[in-house]
């Protein structure tokens, strides 16, 4: 349906007038409620008595140096596959991810270190806000392409506080574990994204298939969000867990379980192959799964040889996900996912929290010996059994999927108000909607040649 | 004006002699000069009574590694982003980052680590030679395209001296404070660049204009740059401060910054667009003013709504320098600024400047406690007044434009010397005339297949 | 020769078996042997009386990171140079690297870490593995684009295994010290890749010649590998070193050394070129020969001088290795070096190994103080006259060339198998035999327009 170019500019000053007032409001409930904690503020930590070496920035900086590279790096590369979508792949997951970190701070921040009317902040706040936009990127991942920048703020708007949520719920009030967010992050952001895929289900989207494939160019660029991904895996999971052993054995146990998913992508991704061709979207994202599937489990003693077993797995399912599944979500379930989170995200999750359950199950005091208290802190003190906590880490799996559900049906409704700048079916995976976009070529460069206006009236 | 190819083959060989020149100089230097200090020399380590823990090494070289990967990666690539020059770009970075490198090292070494005779060198000496090659990249920056290697080389010796000779005044004499550099780095960087590109403006630049400007890949490499400087500004900042509290404190301060910086942007970018469209260059360059803006207060007792207004300011001045500052720049002051730089580190870094004569003009015995030592030593030490220290502050940023203008200057008539290799107008921003270039299409590939020789007669 | 469809279908199967039965093989192997080691596991680090700040995961992690990122970004990009191998280049060193993770971990394990019937793994295991899957790689690059996956795994399942026992002679019989591995990893690397590629010499290659170049954007994407190698080698050589000043002088000697094979690197490319133009394949790899040429040598008495010295050697070494001699080795000798293996890592790995010779016998008591234990325990320990471990470190070398040597060719032998699937001489070097390849450009990309299916049957 055409539409009047007025009416066009005008549905333009969304973005900008929505990324003011979200700093804004932001600005405002920082300058009330956020302050340094006592290991950033100087005051603070001079009162106390403790070398510099113990504060926690030591511990736990460079693990978080390594998730801020899988966020912004790893998520903006991977999802620029799209031949003609590089700039908003990697713009949008920049815009997103930024002002996720700072509504998250405030959500994560109220819900976990209220105190004092204040809620206080340093490299754990850091981490944490990073995790939260890692879920929103991942639901991002769901609706690539089909959605404008604005109605994207408004999706991570309603998913931060839902995300912040969940997340309470699961750790401060079920106490369950999940270090690396198989279910706090992964199966979250995934379900949310895939809820609100269906529910902005566009049937005539076929008219904008021919932009969604990659170019030879577009799929190296992507292979350095998988690369970058792959590698930091190993901090994302062990960046939150108890420091010693704890941090030490998590990053041991997602090292081990991404070599793992990355064989047995190779394997299935060849095998089902026309003539045993390799393709590049299982390589760029069921070779991750690894790192997925222990996101819960990771910081337990799952054993090196569960680590490959469980990476095995995952990547199995993942890259048949790929293969067989995507084509059912979207014919038989309406679901369109572009980047396949449902594969990458979405079922190496819920595998994950099964195998958390499994291995929670599993505990022995033996096993754990006085490292029972720093990952089951609740057994240890006599509060739960085993069985409890296997029963418990399963709660959690249910009541993320019930957030993550009515959360993307909420997010759906709320995309879909008419007033919403959302790109046509005709104008699906474009940059040039959103960007001034130079040629592809030399002779088409930006600069003194100016592209022509892009055609937003269908 | 046309040349013998006798005549040019000669030039050619400027670069080559002058590396090898400047190379065995430096290592002579290090010879005499430079020494282990007693952190990295097997005798005098193990001569102390400490732990190996205690070693600065492990405080110290993560953010190294990250401060690194900005001066090479982030550097590198942000200037990649023109359709013809991405090898000159990314090579002479390299090349030039590799000599200040060592030039800096002794020079710095002179200035602040010159004991009995010999320079001391250890994990701090190698983060100020990488802050000193950054302000050099950022020189480099506004003379992009229009300069041969040989005159960057020389650029680089004349401004790591008076780099260093500037950081001595200002940290040193001065007393002042700029633990990220918004002063030393930037706003030297910046100036010292523009004065350079004033003097060697080119009236008949035109004649290449066709070659400034991006093709679509070279933007997505560019902001491989972007998110590398980024993700890891943090670490930037906070590589020389204080242990403990003042470390985290700076990372935590540039994080919030940089987040508010990049909604700044993104909303100012499309307000100023035509149709609303985001345009690549604020989001490659201008999110990251908010890194810029905090270096010089970034370890002070900002507060995170501090680092969030700061950001937000940056990116909203630097956004719109780009658009409509920069046109000025060139068509009335003649300044022909090929990446921005004073939207970029120009005009963020006076700001930064400014924002810490404000921060340390507020500072308070009850905001610092005992930490206050740490950040603003001649004030607890009673030698000086909050406001003596900011007025020195602003000192210091007056000290430093007059360093940068004077130094650019001379730089500028120092390139000037006629028997120095340099484009000619019409071969500006072009990669064929410093390197063997294959074709941009698989038929016409680097190998079997020898691309047309130059044509270095204009 | 012709092949039918069938026959080729059927090859085709060879890479997902192997896999499956390759990760098979190592998980039952973990099963059975690999267990947490007492930092790792919860009962036995909590066992000890120790504060968590002791776990060693914070002493070496963050190294441990880097060198992760070179063996997977560093040497996957380098390798991408090739204009229709990117997705080979990138794709088979990430299934080889991970494949050799999980090898190595269990042959280095037998070899090193083997108490009470099990191996125990750490973070130390984990920079081990890395190395190991370094020297891979290395091997990798002098077949690049003439073997296929399948018989990538053998070489890998066979080189991994020598080069752990000659790592084991070397380290652990003979008291050689090669903590970056000059010898281990580099000489080993090449020579075992030299000799196999000379094994597999294809006497009608001139039929892909075509194909072996870059194009612009190819040499972009190299450059990314290039730059990940070069700033982070100084945690690639000090990774497995001792703590405190061990670390820190072999960071800061290889630091200083890259820097100086940088500027030899220009000097020499410009030197020797056509018009004085510089070749991108000498920047992107004889500038990193710096890092390889102190592998040996970084963490002894170098002297910043020293480093330098060995730097700009190996930097111009390597670049008129990559000028002169590769045309010879490949007319000579039969060697087809694709990726110059013998400039970046042979010569300067020899180099290197020879450098830590002549260091290692002008140690002195008065040099290293009791930092002598750490470097040189049998020199400390009395048992060794610095003579004598010079003696020992050359004997390392030349037992380092024969296992290679020899390696290499039974390594040769095997990939000749006739049923291994292998590219033919006229489809090498080309993605389109293993990978769904997409367009180049978007008219042709990939999605609803299927690519043409790769002619298999020449």
């Amino acid at each position: 349906m055409a539409e009047s170019p007025r009416r066009a500019a005008g549905r333009r000053l969304q973005l900008p007038l929505l990324c003011l007032f979200l700093q804004g409001a932001t600005a405002i409930l920082f300058a009330v409620f956020v302050r340094y904690n006592h290991e950033t503020d100087a005051a603070l930590w001079h009162r106390g008595n403790h070398s510099n070496a113990d504060n926690e920035f030591y511990f736990r900086y460079p693990s978080f140096q390594d998730v801020h590279a899988m966020v912004f790096v790893g998520f903006g590369f991977l999802m620029a596959f799209l031949q003609r979508y590089g700039f908003s792949s990697m713009g949008f997951t920049f815009l997103l991810a930024a002002f996720a970190l700072q509504w998250s701070t405030l959500v994560q921040g109220f819900l976990h270190s209220f105190h004092g009317g204040h809620i206080h902040v340093g490299v754990e706040s850091m981490i944490n806000a990073d995790f939260c936009a890692g879920a929103v990127l991942i639901s991002f991942g769901a609706v690539l392409g089909k959605t404008g920048p604005a109605q994207l703020l408004l999706m991570a708007l309603l998913e931060v506080v839902l995300f912040g949520i969940n997340e309470f719920v699961l750790l401060s009030l079920l106490g369950v574990r999940d270090a690396g967010g198989s279910m706090t992050i992964h199966t979250f952001g995934a379900y949310f994204g895939l809820v609100l895929s269906r529910v902005l289900y566009r049937p005539q989207l076929e008219k904008s298939k021919h932009r969604l494939g990659s170019v030879y160019h577009s799929d190296l660029f992507a292979m350095i969000g998988t690369i970058f991904l792959w590698i930091f895996w190993p901090s994302f999971n062990s960046a939150p867990t108890m420091l010693g052993d704890g941090q030490h054995r998590t990053a041991l146990n997602t090292y081990y379980s991404l070599t793992a998913s990355t064989l047995s992508t190779f394997a299935l991704s060849a095998l089902v192959g026309v003539d045993g061709q390799l393709d590049m979207v299982h390589i760029q994202n069921a070779a991750l799964a690894g790192g997925v599937v222990v996101g819960t489990s990771g910081e337990m003693m799952l054993t090196p040889f569960g680590a490959l077993a469980a990476g095995f797995l995952a990547g199995t399912v993942s890259t048949l996900g790929y293969k067989f599944f995507t084509p059912i979500l979207e014919s038989k379930f309406k679901v369109q996912d572009t980047c396949g989170v449902h594969n990458l995200h979405g079922m190496p999750g819920v595998l994950g929290a099964l195998l958390g359950v499994l291995v929670a199950g599993l505990a022995t005091h033996e096993a754990y010996g006085d490292g029972l208290e720093g990952v089951f802190p609740l057994i240890a003190e006599g509060q739960r059994s085993t069985t409890s906590q296997a029963i418990h880490q399963l709660f959690g799996l249910f009541v993320t999927l019930m957030f993550a559900s009515v959360g993307g049906g909420l997010g759906g409704l709320l995309l879909r108000l008419s007033f919403l700048d959302s790109p046509q079916d005709s104008q699906c995976y474009e940059d040039q909607i959103y960007w001034e976009v130079p040629g592809v070529h030399e002779d088409e460069a930006r600069g003194p040649l100016k592209v022509e206006e892009p055609d937003t009236q269908a």
